[in-house]
């Protein structure tokens, strides 16, 4: 099957803004007879088809915000959402919740059902396939009519809108230099696929460190996993084959995975292996020991990105689109020296 | 301030059911006149003053189901949400999340919000207060204007409604006898407030194991703390002043916090103190022993209360309203011998 035509690619073939393409589409007085015409002709022959976000334009101002991420059973999210709840209460706003469950489909499903006069505004972090898919049509169409959409931690670069991201790369690399100026000369990586904006930021962060101390990188010893509560066999096999005695892990679980796998074979953590994981959630907290770990401050994030679109909503803010990048902290515990 | 007239009492003193004080109230052709205009008369006098659920009607199905719960930073909730969205997902409903943050006001409010023609019905765990308070007027208002409420693991007796919830008296009273068995001779319990039904129950069923096996109940060691995130230094403090030898928790946070203390004071666990939690969580798997834990099956919660709630949405259920009690399993890991 060909390659659904995006309102990205007709912005791109026709040389105009994607919010004219979308607001020609529905027919806007904003744009020129002549320029919609063109749009509408381009977007027929290449059979175009909307995904129907915000057809029901919103006639009033429901003071709801709508969140969407793909799961909330791991720490990170829901702290994000505490965030989002915070600050929308302080400012009289109440806060939708639905779940992707990693899935495209269900994300826009989400959106088109919230879009459908239930909520203002999104804060979204997008669904690990939506980021393989790359299409981001559905976030453009809420944007042009009018719902903004601010993204959180797994973002799109091709998509115009506020953003809240962490410092993944930074963070990532301030871990690797901590665990290498710990005495570590060979640090293994457990991250996400580069697909995911998280995945690629960290294993940039983790080879810079790695390049500045003057070790060299060993793919060998970079796991990219696609199961984010998974991977213990491929973990198994990282920690049997390999002569590694550090770990820098994306995930708690994965840390976690990690430690125990380590201590099954006699391997003493952190004298043998040190470790350090990424969220700074309970589960860093009751591990045993306790995980060294790269905190994402995720209720800042979720308290940045709800000042961020109530400043939209009350049209306080008419400034270009920002991306604030919240700094990771090492906190840290009893699996690094 | 005087006490806000509920339906319930102007049911109980007109010995009417709360269903009909709610249906003549809103003037339905159901209610003979003369019974309408006593019960309004009535209310007008006590200067009853309704919730405003479900004021608007709805007028269309819209397939998503509305879930509110006070919090998901706690893996009991957030699981029983997935149980909720996997069954939702298989019939093609959307589920929609509001949090109450423990608030009665917040529950009641994101309730009016999704009353408003957002959702078909709802599954609601209550909030602490609401159990505090005892007003379940926003349950009766929805319930009696055609949006069903079943009520999992937080219910409340007085409503009349499907409920999902968990053995709490029996789970308690097998943790108990178990560690009775492993030789335990004085058990302390840390748990919530009686006003909480699942506190109420898991201290009955911890009462009656106790009597069972001929030990005497002490409540000095049976802590009832508010904070369901705290409770450090009440938990210190029983350990540090009585003789205990284990410990039943009601939530994994306070069992990890015990053994934390434990620790500290160099107590070896689960030689000297065995300790059982409540909620077979990542926590209980992580911590350091690994957790014994009353596994509440907090995603079959959820799946249990989305096929109920379908059901009576898909009109195949007119039957009586049901109690589903989901069974507790005792998992055995390291605190316990």
């Amino acid at each position: 099957m060909r390659r659904k035509v995006t309102l990205k690619d007709i912005s791109k073939n026709m040389n105009v803004s994607v919010s004219t393409v979308s607001k020609a589409l529905r027919d806007s007085p904003e744009i020129s007879e002549k320029t919609k015409n063109e749009i509408q002709a381009y977007a027929k022959k290449y059979n175009y088809r909307p995904n129907n976000i915000a057809l029901s334009l919103k006639n009033q101002k429901t003071n709801n915000i709508g969140v969407i991420v793909p799961e909330i059973v791991h720490h990170f999210f829901s702290s994000v959402i505490n965030g989002v709840e915070r600050v929308a209460g302080e400012h009289g706003y109440n806060v939708i919740v639905c779940l992707s469950g990693e899935s495209f489909e269900k994300e826009v499903k989400n959106m088109q059902m919230l879009a459908n006069g239930s909520i203002d505004g999104f804060i979204i972090s997008l669904s690990k396939e939506t980021q393989k898919k790359q299409s981001f049509d559905h976030l453009e169409d809420s944007i042009s009519h009018g719902l903004p959409v601010v993204l959180v931690d797994r973002v799109a670069d091709e998509v115009d809108c506020d953003k809240v991201i962490i410092d993944d790369e930074q963070g990532a690399y301030n871990a690797v230099n901590y665990l290498i100026k710990k005495g570590a000369k060979r640090v293994a990586l457990i991250t996400m696929p580069d697909y995911m904006s998280v995945g690629k930021l960290r294993t940039l962060g983790y080879k810079r460190a790695l390049k500045d101390a003057g070790l060299k990188v060993d793919e060998a010893i970079i796991l990219k996993l696609e199961d984010l509560d998974g991977g213990y066999d491929e973990i198994k096999h990282l920690i049997y084959s390999n002569e590694i005695d550090a770990i820098l892990a994306s995930t708690e679980f994965f840390a976690v995975t990690a430690m125990k796998i380590a201590r099954g074979k006699g391997i003493k953590v952190p004298e043998e292996l040190a470790v350090i994981g990424f969220t700074d959630g309970i589960i860093s907290q009751c591990a045993s020991p306790t995980l060294t770990t790269v905190s994402q401050h995720s209720q800042e994030i979720g308290s940045m990105a709800t000042q961020m679109i109530i400043k939209r909503l009350e049209g306080k803010d008419d400034e270009p689109y920002r991306t604030e990048v919240i700094k990771t902290t090492l906190v840290h515990r009893e699996s690094t020296l």
